[in-house]
C-alpha cells in the first residue's frame, strides 16, 4: 500500500462535511476519509464528540477515537446557534456530502433544513443517519446500537437454543449503518455525476433496518415455515458440519463443510469415509437435519489433536477450517502480517500506533492511513482561514464559544 | 416506495456481470440491483449456483435465493471452456463492473486475466471476492464465512466469558465483504468517471479482512492495554448499563445507556437517584468498572415488569430500550409496519412473497424489488440475442454445455 495517497486517491475531491457523533455516522465519513475524500468531523466546541471518551483511554490514547478519527479533519461549531448555522451553510455550499446523525427533528430546531441547503447548493447529498429513521412511530425515541441489535433479530439468533440471547461487544448494529451510509452516499454521487443527473438528496438510514437486513431472508422463512428463526448455537440452518471444536490442548478451531466435496474430504480424513453412505449424513440437507449427531463425531474426532496438529492436517488436506484467534494470535499469523492487516504508523506526536489497516484493496487508487482521530478544534485555522475569516474573526468566534 | 424504478434508479446505466456464488458476491451485484444497476448473474450450465439449495428448500422456494437474487438478470455460462470463455468477454466489453468469487488462480487457470480484460475494456472495474485474498500463503486456502468468523476475531470476542466462542447463524462475514465489495466498487467509479481518470482497476476484497476490520480498534486495544479482547458476555467494554435483562414474563428487553443524562434517567425511573453519588456509578466509567454490579441492579428492577409494562414505561421516559424481537414482532410492529421494512410482493410465478425490504432510503432515487432469485438460464434468450446470438446459435451453444 503506498504512502502517497494524494496523488492517486480513488475519492479525491469529494468534499465532506460531517456533524456526527460515536461510530455509525463517523466510520461512514472514515471509509470515504479512507479512499482519499476530504471529511470535516464537526464537533460541539465544549462537548466534542462523545467518541473520544469511548470505552476507555490510556495515556491519551482512546482507541475508538484514533480508528474511527483516522484521515479526517477536525474543527469545532456549534450549529445550534444563528452564527454557527451560518458558517455551516457556508460549508455545505462547497461540499459534496453532509453527514448528520442527531436525533430526527432536532436540525430543524435549529433552522437547519434539507431544503435549505438545497437552495444553498442542489448537488450536496444529505445522509441522515438516525436509530430508527427519519419517520415512522419510533423515530423520536433514542436510539443506540444495541437496541438495534436487540430489535433487529441479531441477539434472538445468536448465541445457545436454551441460552439467553447474545449481543455482540463490537458495534455491528452502527458499522452495518456506517457501511450502508457509505454505499449510498456513492449511489447518490453516480446519480449525481455519472448518470448527469446533476442532482444531489437526502438519503436516511435507519441503524436498525441496517442490521435487520443482513440477517438472512428472515422474512421469508418464517412465510414458508411459520417459524421465527431462534438460537441454534453455534450451528448453521444452511450447513453441516459448521460447528467450533475443542481441541486436546483446550483452544477452540471452527470447521466448515457447505458444499459435498469438502465434507467428503473430511469424512475421509477422520477415517470415516462411509459416514457418506448413511442416509443420515449422505448430502447437506441430510447433514443439517442430523447436525447434532455430526457435531458429535467431528467432535470427538478433533479432540485427539492439539490446534497446532489439526491446523497443518486440515491445512494439508483442503478441509475449510480456522483457528478461533484473538487480535495476538492475528498480530503473529504469517498471512495477516503478510497482507498488512494491521499496519503500524506514526500518530502526530510522534508515537507509533497500531491499528486495522486500509480494505479491500484497490489496485490502481488504494487507501492509506495518513492521520488518526485528533485533538479537539485541530484543523480550525486551515478550514477557517480557507473560508475567508482572519485570524481575528477566529478569536472572536472562539469567545462566543461558536467555534 | 415507488415501483417505477426503471424511470429513475440512482444507478440506471450501471452494467454488472457477476459469476459468483453463494452470498458475498451475489450480496455484492444484489446491493447495486437494488438501486437499478443491470446485474446479469452468470452461473455454470449444469451445477448453477449453490445458493439455490443453501439451507432449505420448501414448495419451490429457496428463501436465501429468493433474497440474495433479487432484481438480478439470470444467464448460464460455462466460463472454463474456450467458447464460453469468448462470450464472457464479449459481455465484459460492454460491463462497468465484472464481480467474481472463484478460489485465487482459478479465472487464470482458465485464461481469464485481469490484463486481457483490461485490454478489451479499460474502463471496466472488477472484483474480487476470497475467503483471504488474492495474495498471502492462505490465499489457496478454501475460504468461507465461518472460517472468517473464527479467525477474525468475531468467534473469541462474542458469548459468555466463561463459554465457547460464539458464531453466528447468518452470514456476517460474507455480508461483510459484499458491503465493502459494492462500496469499493462505487469509489473505483467514481474515481473513473467523477475525477476523470477514465480507468477502471482491481479491487481484492478478502472475507477475513472484511469482518476482522469491524470488530472494533483491536490492535490498538492491544497496544495500549497489553491483552486481547474476549469474551465478556453481554456486556461491553465501552458502556453499562448495557446488557439483556430478563422479564416478568420470561421475555427479554435491552438497555443502554451509552450517555450520562440517559443513566440518570434510568436510574430516576427506578427510583435510585442516588446511584450516580456512589463512586462506583457516577460516571460510564466507573460503571464499565463495576458493570455486573450495574447489572444486578438493572435486572432485579426489570424483572418486576411484564415485558409490555417495561415496554411502556421505559419509552415513556426516553430511555434507550430495546425488546429482543424475533421476525414475528417485527412483522407486527407498528414502526416496522409503517418503514415498510418487510414488503410483500409477487414472485413471477404469481405466488406472492415477504422479504426485508430495501434500505437505506433515498429521496429522489429510491430502490425497489422488481423480481425475485429466478430460474437458472432464465434470462438466456434476452441476453444472447442481445450480444447478437440467433436462436439457433443458442440451441447449439446449449448442447455443447456452453450455456
Amino acid at each position: 500500500m503506498k504512502e502517497s495517497k494524494k496523488m492517486e486517491a480513488a475519492l479525491q475531491g469529494l468534499k465532506v462535511v460531517e456533524c456526527a457523533t460515536v461510530v455509525a455516522a463517523p466510520l461512514c465519513g472514515r471509509l470515504l476519509a479512507d479512499f482519499g475524500a476530504e471529511v470535516l468531523h464537526v464537533e460541539h466546541p465544549k462537548k466534542g464528540d462523545p467518541l473520544r471518551d469511548f470505552g476507555f483511554t490510556k495515556d491519551g490514547i482512546n482507541p475508538w477515537w484514533k480508528y474511527y478519527g483516522r484521515n479526517k479533519k477536525f474543527i469545532t461549531l456549534d450549529i445550534s446557534k444563528p452564527k454557527g448555522k451560518d458558517i455551516l451553510y457556508k460549508l455545505l455550499a462547497e461540499a459534496d456530502v453532509f453527514i448528520e446523525n442527531f436525533r430526527p427533528g432536532r436540525l430543524e430546531e435549529w433552522g437547519i433544513t434539507y431544503e435549505e441547503i438545497y437552495k444553498i447548493n442542489p448537488r450536496i447529498v444529505m445522509v441522515r443517519i438516525s436509530g430508527y429513521g427519519q419517520t415512522g412511530p419510533y423515530s423520536q425515541q433514542p436510539g443506540f446500537g444495541t437496541i438495534a441489535e436487540a430489535m433487529s433479530g441479531f441477539a434472538e439468533m445468536t448465541g445457545e437454543l436454551d441460552g439467553h440471547p447474545t449481543l455482540p461487544q463490537f458495534p455491528l448494529a452502527d458499522t452495518c449503518a456506517g457501511f450502508y451510509a457509505a454505499m449510498s452516499t456513492m449511489f447518490a454521487i453516480y446519480n449525481r455525476d455519472s448518470a448527469a443527473s446533476g442532482q444531489g438528496q437526502m438519503i436516511d438510514v435507519s441503524i436498525l433496518e441496517s442490521l435487520f437486513s443482513i440477517l438472512g431472508p428472515n422474512a421469508l422463512v418464517h412465510q414458508v415455515t411459520g417459524k421465527a428463526p431462534t438460537r441454534i448455537g453455534n450451528r448453521a440452518p444452511t450447513s453441516s458440519p459448521r460447528n467450533i471444536y475443542r481441541t486436546k490442548d483446550n483452544r477452540w478451531i471452527a470447521i466448515a463443510s457447505a458444499t459435498q466435496s469438502t465434507a467428503v474430504r473430511l469424512f475421509d480424513l477422520m477415517g470415516k469415509s462411509d459416514l457418506v453412505k448413511d442416509p443420515r449424513f449422505s448430502t447437506n440437507g441430510n447433514r443439517v437435519k442430523n447436525s447434532v449427531d455430526v457435531d458429535n463425531i467431528v467432535s470427538t474426532w478433533v479432540e485427539n489433536f492439539t490446534r497446532d496438529e489439526i491446523t497443518i492436517l486440515l491445512r494439508n488436506n483442503d478441509v475449510p477450517f480456522g483457528p478461533v484467534n484473538n487480535v495476538e494470535d492475528i498480530l503473529n499469523d504469517p498471512h495477516a502480517i503478510s497482507r498488512e492487516m494491521i499496519i503500524s504508523k506514526k500518530d502526530r506526536d510522534g508515537r507509533t500506533l497500531r491499528m486495522e489497516g486500509i480494505f479491500p484493496k484497490l489496485s490502481r487508487t488504494p487507501g492509506a492511513i495518513d492521520s488518526f482521530g485528533g485533538d479537539l478544534g485541530f484543523d480550525n485555522e486551515l478550514i477557517y482561514g480557507g473560508l475567508g475569516l482572519s485570524s481575528e474573526d477566529i478569536i472572536v468566534l472562539k469567545k462566543e464559544n461558536i467555534i
